[in-house]
């Protein structure tokens, strides 16, 4: 299972899970091992067992070690229960149940078919690898992360509006690092107005990286046509609502399983206080202020044993800067325990 | 010399320097070891001399190797150059000149006395040992350090003005057991009146460690007389001025050496806005208010270029907060280059 799980880490990160498959003959030699490569490419399972045939191997009695449950429903691809019920596979160990009402079942239907079949084996380290996509797809909209990049005493831009540049070239790059890794960048129309960002992933040099996550808007105001919302980059979406919930609803509709909220404080503190923020990414510069615009909007919080308190997984200097990576201490609905469920489910 | 600046570590922070002596016998034994242990106790020197006389040692044309040139007045101890040349040391092998005018001029009498003498010898780490004390003497007021405590968006209070705690436990000792290592807690009225704090150093279990620094309060208005800052612990002093030089002239005048100023956001931003601060120590802790009082008051800063940089020294994570030390990218006049000035002296 290590192995699959770091097969499956090959993948890219986006609409589909990350899966890795390993299938093993009985005697526990490797005959074929596959990954899914992303969106409209063989699952993992299908490609194993090709990686099988053109080794030559007889796959009859294998054992496939899959870190998610292989789907049983025709997408672009056909079901992997499926192939791998034809292929005669025997076994079927698997990390984490698919939570995906659409594609679950495999499990069952191999089952039925006289497979053996054992779910739950590292279930924590598949559900890590699953990472974003996991939450998302369980309970039906995007896994959220808040991005900040603040001055030590919390100012985003100095008292005329200025904030290029807060943090440093290696704490950016980071940034933008991570914006390739997203479905979706999340700004409000002031965000857009005032500071015209980009909002696309680019590389150390400037130069764009290939999978651009979609740029979306939130907001009333109109981005103006010369905007940089509007240069090569990403899909421009503009979500005409202050209800952050009905924004994340129209992301999900489009598959996108992991959005990036980068700002303003009022967008910010509206995603905080629906509770729909999973993650917060703060990049913190040595720098003061003394004044200009918070980091975050009025939360509605007046006393201290009302902070929103976040629980840091992550503390890494980037250049002169740091970034604290945290989960709130209270995550949103439907998001906790994501474990839990699997072993459960593993019982039943 | 190393030997020298361990033993120099040895001795408490405060009104004098950290300094070690080795004794060298000509054959390059150890004769004697001593370092200083605070006001009113023997230098470094006489330290060692007194150690080679209870070893039974011959320092005559002995080496004295010690971290500081060695005083050349007559305090609450007779002057070391004296001793040194009485017990008939031959050279004297020195890390860092003396910067207090009253005490130079050792190494000069050492030298027409006909002692081989040689000054710059790890110059640097020999001014690190010395730390704020080197700094505050050189320049006649003391080495300032800010602390702020905040959480991640920069507020160091909620709307209602609670802020206990903000900070983990494990942040909060930190910042206790640095202020044992100070001689003045600074705070302006306003802190004062709003948080009743004792301001004392406390150890883990809450007990008063031995050395207090002095608790110093800046601004008009009284200290009620059932404050906490009127509990045991420092010396409580008002300092009846808004002016943050004429506050370090106080206490320079009482052989303050170190100083930490401890908020409110006012007098920090009266500090910084004067370019009095040496050093900031920076609490970050993972929370998000929204709102509430912000760290640091106005400085005058409207744009980003104008922003008050700082350059990290230290990142430490300290439970679920972070530390980060950092130092002004431009200190107080008279600060900077400490070991240039020090090189220079070597020359002349």
């Amino acid at each position: 299972m290590r192995r699959a799980l770091e097969l499956a880490a090959r993948g890219p990160r986006g609409t589909n899970p990350q899966v890795g498959c390993v299938l093993l003959g009985p005697d526990g030699t490797t005959l074929g091992e596959g990954w899914h490569r992303g969106a409209g490419t063989p699952h993992a399972e299908v490609a194993a067992l090709a990686d099988a045939r053109e080794r030559g191997a007889d796959v009859r009695g294998a054992t496939a070690v899959v870190t998610l449950e292989p789907c049983d429903h025709t997408g672009r691809t056909g079901p992997c229960s499926v192939a791998l019920l034809e292929a005669g596979v025997a076994r079927a160990v698997i990390a984490v149940p698919d939570p995906n009402p659409v594609a679950a079942g495999g499990a069952d239907r191999l089952r039925s078919a006289g497979v053996d079949v054992v779910t739950g084996v590292l279930a924590h380290e598949g559900a890590r690898v699953l990472g974003p996509w996991l939450a998302a797809v369980r309970r039906g909209w995007p896994f959220v992360t808040l991005k900040i990049a603040t001055t030590l005493d919390g100012r985003v831009a100095a008292l005329d509006g200025t904030s290029r540049w807060i943090t440093s070239d290696v704490a950016r790059q980071h940034a933008h690092a991570h914006r390739a890794q997203v479905g979706a960048v999340v700004v409000g129309t002031g965000t857009a107005l005032v500071d015209d960002p980009s909002l696309t992933a680019r590389t150390g040099d400037g130069s764009l990286v290939e999978e651009q996550p979609l740029r979306v808007v939130v907001g009333q105001r109109d981005v103006p046509p010369g905007a940089r919302l509007r240069s090569p980059g990403g899909e421009l979406v503009q979500v005409r609502t202050h209800d952050p919930a009905r924004v994340l609803a129209v992301l999900h509709e489009r598959e996108v399983r992991h959005v990036l909220v980068e700002g303003g404080p009022t967008l910010a503190a509206a995603f905080l206080a629906a509770g729909l923020v999973d993650e917060v990414h703060a990049y913190v510069a040595p720098v003061l202020l003394g004044a200009g615009t918070a980091a975050i909007g009025d939360l509605g919080i007046t006393t201290i044993s009302d902070a929103v308190r976040l629980v840091p997984t992550e503390v890494l200097p980037l250049g002169p800067d740091v970034l604290v990576v945290a989960t709130p201490e209270h995550p949103p609905r439907g998001t906790a325990d994501p474990i839990a469920r699997t072993s459960t489910e593993k019982e039943s």
